[in-house]
């Protein structure tokens, strides 16, 4: 291999695969980022057996050939390099990196030891603008589970229709179920997506409306983000039969403005976080939500104007999880649907279906 | 003890003096904040027995009093209230917070725990800029002994003249020597000042001409910026005889562009770095210093361009010395003076005399 490029393309593009490289496994090569020269571009692909990313820029290709490199070191070397062009040179099994007057050699590994990407063959896709994409997973992901105790719930469950996709993720204390538009769909299916490949893939994703196509195997989501193609694993078993979890009938409503709501359960909470539980209690009555805590350090009341309907009611919750809904709601205001102090809360857009989360209430002693 | 003040102003102040909490003694009153009302204004002052903080805003004093709060906490508290106007009252041993509709109450430090912080009374002085007295800091306290085997070593030696001040850190392997000048000096004076309370002290200096006083007594240094008022206890012992470790002659000079050599010694360490020694080998002949270092991930060799005179001379160095040099060097140039590959080797500026680094090199098996 012998190659010319410039140095901003080749590092950008190492950033961008690097994400797919991995160093907690015993097998060091998922450390690594291979470089294919052909014709007249670098292929550049990273995996970690999970999530794998590829990527191309244009080189002045004098020798074809593929090399695997260290992706943490060269990222850092290449990064250096910025404003120069660089020559890369496979010499007896190193790879010679040239710039200005000055060289590295970098120890390389063995290429047939990379594991083969899978590839976009003629499977079924639909297509959905990056900006919706990147809401619909935004939205939703911060509900997978975090714990090893049920792997399936680490992932995001996408439910493709002909018009509307569904991600649903939960943990067994919330939930969140997102709604947005897709079109040119040729499949109906659901699949279960690691929610870690999906934060990649948000990140590669614009503010554009532009769309993108989504391909779905049997057991691959393959994405290609403005020539980044990126490739997640699915996870293989039964969701969680969310739909039944939803109550569907409600006593208490409420709808609140939002900033109000998050900014007053951030200073309240800040109790329960210095008591290192984030239990707040809500007081729901006359057109007011009390929200209070306790703890060593002291006890914060606030009163949170609502426009309510139904019954009073008094509740506690675990604040982080309205914390992370509020943290994704862009709405002036939001409504809040109760039944009990024991039964879930949901929380919901004031008109339209874009979501519906879903919150269980923590037990207390004295209500 | 019963104020109304603005959100903003607290808020400010409590983000100065928490500076000075600690957290990390037995002594749990160290983590307070003490809030002192009188005529009116608020007196916020904070401790931690090495360094002290005091800083005042306006405020209503309906009723005098102090109390001491839990610094965190209320820091936390107070940040997320910086739009309201903020009523503080004790209230049966809790401190009451009211805004708007809502309230919290904070339990709080029994105030007469609080440690007392020195006051300037009478001290001799000297005036200095501040963008001057930041320099000085900044350009010589990286140098400063980490370890605790010389804990005199953990402070910047202070070399106050009628003039001029030194400032002096070294730990062993590389020194700094950095002068600055004063005015209105009325001490003649060597004082050693812990690393950690020069560096909060520069996070209160402004880039500004205008002069401070500082004051310095037996036991503690006072400096009076923009209203904040810092007292730091000083260290106690003798600190090393520092001007004999200097050579007084070379017989390599060599002068290199501060930036090149800068990105050169940050590609090239990166070996190093991996290898988790820091080593880099300078080889200076024939105007031009070829640095290169050499790792298990593989080798690099950049040329930096250098004026040189005098001797040919191949040395080896722990990189990070020379990187922390540069980071605080604004030349376009600096000179290199050497003698041999075992001898410490001195960065100055092309002229002048503001700054005299030195640096011990690394004795490596094949020059």
């Amino acid at each position: 291999m012998e190659i010319l490029c410039d140095g901003l393309d080749l590092s950008n593009a190492i950033l961008i695969v690097s994400k797919a490289t991995t160093s907690k496994t015993p097998n060091s090569i998922l450390e690594g980022i291979k470089i294919k020269a052909k014709e007249d571009k670098l292929e550049l692909s990273a995996t970690d057996a999970e999530l794998s990313i590829i990527t191309t820029i244009k080189a002045e290709v004098y020798k074809e050939g593929e090399v695997v490199v260290p992706g943490n070191f060269f990222g850092n070397y290449l990064k250096r390099l910025t404003n120069e062009q660089i020559k890369l040179t496979l010499v007896d099994n190193q790879l010679k990196v040239s710039y200005n007057d000055s060289e590295g050699f970098i120890q390389i590994y063995n290429v047939n030891e990379f594991p083969k990407i899978p590839q976009i063959e003629n499977q079924d896709y639909f297509e959905i603008q990056q900006n919706l994409f990147k809401q619909l997973i935004n939205k939703s992901t911060f509900a997978v589970a975090t714990d090893d105790s049920r792997p399936i719930l680490k992932g995001v469950l996408l439910e493709v229709n002909k018009t509307t996709i569904n991600a649903v993720a939960l943990d067994g204390y919330r939930m969140a179920v997102v709604k947005k538009q897709i079109s040119n769909s040729n499949i109906e299916k659901s699949i279960i997506v690691p929610q870690k490949t999906l934060k990649e893939i948000t990140n590669l994703l614009q503010d554009s409306e532009d769309k993108i196509k989504i391909y779905v195997s049997d057991n691959f989501l393959t994405v290609n983000i403005n020539g980044v193609i990126v490739v997640s694993r699915l996870l293989d078993g039964q969701f969680a039969d969310y739909k039944s979890i939803i109550p569907t009938e409600f006593s208490t409503f409420c709808v609140v403005n939002k900033e109000q709501f998050e900014s007053t359960l951030e200073r309240v909470s800040l109790i329960a976080r210095f008591d290192k539980n984030n239990i707040v209690k809500f007081d729901i009555k006359e057109n007011n939500v009390l929200i209070t805590s306790n703890g060593d350090i002291g006890n914060i009341k606030e009163n949170l104007p609502a426009n309510l309907k139904g019954n009073d009611l008094v509740i506690a919750f675990n604040s982080r999880y309205f914390a992370d809904i509020l943290k994704v709601t862009q709405e002036e205001f939001v409504q809040i649907e109760l039944n009990t102090s024991f039964s879930p809360c949901v929380v919901k857009p004031i008109e339209g279906d874009e979501y519906i989360y879903l919150i269980l209430p923590v037990r207390i002693a004295n209500y």
